[in-house]
């Protein structure tokens, strides 16, 4: 029997998404650890994706094969009481006939947060990374278009990459700036088919370079040429957050 | 010379705002001791009020005595340096003529947040607390016009408090709802001359009550008689956070 699960959890504390050789704590391995204990004998995890260490899961999907009495939509408390306060599941269900987790996956959104403020504020820092000085979001959404659609997407990944092609689509990215009294705000949501070794992370810090003022040439001369040495930096993984997953299917329905 | 500070904390790993004598981390104690530093010698640094442990402050104000040669606009980040990331200073000035940032005080605002799920939410339980039950926010927002005004607000405080009088105007109580795709979000926002010990988060959690369907009889009860026994319980510190101190002037004006 195979069950989905939808998952939340905050990447502070975990080295990551996938299970470690080492012993790290890892989200994977904990939800491994819970559901071998609620099914009473050792069962796997899999993830519609990795994310990297520090990254956080608003709406992460796994699934789980595995024997057990307890129906499916109780799975989610019985997985609860053995999971820590930073990682839970928000629901379970059985998984439609023939559905894949990782396989199955048709978009996902990240959303990458900042902010700009003359001083780290403790109350932001969790979730939020911030920045040192102020993006004009008009150039960066002039930027951001340069990025939707296919593209090579090489030059916008870290080594370590273990994908077979580095084409990717990105579908849209939206971006937003709030003002609040003690700092301005700024999310880049990125929708796409896929994405590629610290993708979104390294697009967000070219996309907020161009915003304090940098050239849209680097995106240009990457795109081309597939070499990452026209881009900024990489963004902090604390300001990553992985939003949503999409199968073309609602896997979990509103209870309302 | 005076200098006022203004300062935000999460206060998740203090043991609250107060310098404890038994060597616990507080937010006192970690500012006197980088203010020391700073300073040269050893300094007192003294806030507008406590805050109790777990409770966070989005705008806490301070006021520090010393000498030294730094401008007052560069003590931030001097202070700033010095400190842990979950404390920080977002602002620095020379204080007024004659200011006591305790003394001179005319109205806080706190906020307190809470969120309905099925689920515990990792990347909410920070800063918000849970509900198991879904408040009606009209029924709140009418049981809040009976705290509204002058009371003696004695039963809606812990024994441990150690004001002279228990008379507290509450000038303003807000309410809000948001919804959001994993959980329906509750703010209450109080303000007022003063509080007592816990009163805010006992206030809440009678306000919750009442959302929940408990009568508004056990407000009436408590605020007559000042006994506690009418009221239901009091929230958790994660979900509290000191939002504003006003003091009549424009302390810390705008950059922009």
């Amino acid at each position: 029997m195979r069950y989905v699960l939808l998952v939340q959890y905050d990447g502070t504390l975990f080295s990551g998404f996938q299970r470690q050789k080492k012993g790290e704590r890892t989200v994977q391995g904990e939800l491994e650890r819970a559901a071998s204990e609620v099914f009473g004998s050792a069962v796997r995890v899999a993830g519609s994706g990795r994310t990297d260490a520090g990254v956080h899961a608003a709406a992460q999907v796994c699934h789980v094969d595995g024997e057990t009495s307890i129906p499916a939509e109780k799975l989610r408390e019985c997985l609860n009481r053995k999971l820590p306060p930073d990682l839970k599941v928000l629901a379970s269900r059985t998984a439609p006939d023939g559905f894949d987790c990782t396989r199955a996956v048709k978009k996902k959104t990240y959303v990458y947060r900042a902010y700009f403020a003359p001083a780290v504020l403790p109350l932001l820092s969790r979730y939020t990374a911030r920045l040192t000085a102020k993006p004009d979001v008009l150039r960066m959404r002039e930027a951001a278009t340069l990025l939707v659609g296919e593209h090579d997407f090489r030059a916008f990944s870290s080594t370590g990459s273990s994908a077979k092609t580095s084409v990717r689509t990105v579908y849209h990215i939206g971006i937003s700036e709030k003002k609040e009294p003690a700092a301005d705000l700024y999310e880049i949501a990125v929708t796409g088919n896929g994405f590629l070794y610290n993708m979104v992370r390294i697009l967000a810090g070219e996309l907020f370079a161009v915003g304090c003022g940098k050239s849209t040439d680097g995106i240009r001369t990457a795109l081309e040429k597939g070499t990452r040495t026209s881009l900024a930096g990489t963004m902090p993984a604390s300001g990553l957050t992985l939003c949503s997953v999409d199968y073309g299917i609602e896997l979990f329905p509103k209870e309302e």
